[in-house]
């Protein structure tokens, strides 16, 4: 397969890089590295990523951000960092890319365990996760031509332990190997509309 | 208690209305109707809202719109109709809200069936009330002085049969006591971060 990895440089995506790697082609888009460059947040920016690609068997995406805060001093452009970049960045993905797969691709996101069980100041996080998860359903009943499309949500990646521990009190790291299989039983399997999850 | 219900005139809030006004000062918010007239899309209009009410012990809101359409053909900015008004319209209230509720107050925010079982043509309604479960998960762990918050979350409701069943095929109907008494449920109960569910 012709595989894109938008966020392939990142924790999570290299190590997804190297899995699928070993059995297809795999093309990385990031900010400021891979193969192609891409700013989710901007609709022209993915719109180009495609023209550039070509057609691919499936596209994944590993990158996408959003603000942390408490509640009460959360701001509503704090919530518009994450609906720009890890919400609406994939949902144009998809958006667009439904246009350049070829039949039967499918599109992988990430979300994470904040959808489910949010730690303190990751409200926006929790929200724009569970946005796509809706986004994922919604969309497994609506793609043409055999697509599918799934989400990995993990928890606290042992690669980010030593970084993000202090705000994940009492959560028990996952591995890579487990991070990495959940998106290739998307690629290579045959499930649409499922959050994969790794906790 | 002294509840605020923005959206009180619309199908689902007259009824809720109707319930809670035996044993309750019930106020209502509209875009064109009401006590008080609110744009939830403006966070200036909410700010204004609040300040006219003065302090309140529950405030539920049965209104916010989202795009309807085919996920082939919906632009970005049909998304961010529902982002603006169903999704942060709500996430604001809360926000701005919960500098005005009294202690133990209660906020009951609206999703519905669609964010479990989208339809055809409804994938931005499902990703924004799933945001919104996302977003009263996070903000039952986040509030402070006691405040709760739930969101209620219907099936095709009776009284939009007329209307709208043809977009819901061999959906069942639920009877609008079982909807008002969702709400009902929420405020007058001592639930928090749940999505009360009516199908």
């Amino acid at each position: 397969m012709k595989i894109l990895i938008i966020g392939g440089s990142g924790t999570i995506g290299q190590k997804v890089f190297t899995e699928l790697d070993k059995k297809h082609e795999v093309l990385i888009a990031g900010r400021n590295s891979g193969d192609f460059r891409v700013d989710l947040t901007k609709e022209d920016s993915t719109n180009q990523l495609f023209e550039k690609t070509g057609e691919l068997d499936a596209c994944i995406c590993t990158a996408g951000d959003a603000a942390w805060g408490d509640l009460q001093e959360l701001k509503e452009e704090d919530f518009y960092v994450g609906i720009q970049s890890k919400m609406m960045g994939q949902i144009n993905l998809v958006r667009i890319g439904q246009h350049h797969l070829n039949n039967y691709g499918s599109f992988t996101l990430t979300t994470g365990i904040l959808s489910e069980d949010p730690v303190k100041g990751s409200i926006v996080p929790a929200t724009v996760n569970n946005a796509i998860h809706g986004f994922v359903l919604g969309a497994s009943r609506e793609l043409k031509k055999g697509m599918r499309i799934n989400a990995v949500s993990a928890g606290l990646v042992e690669d980010s332990v030593e970084h993000y521990s202090e705000y994940f009190p009492g959560h028990i790291p996952v591995t890579m190997d487990r991070v990495a299989a959940a998106y290739q039983k998307s690629v290579e399997g045959n499930m649409t509309g499922e959050i994969i999850r790794v906790y």
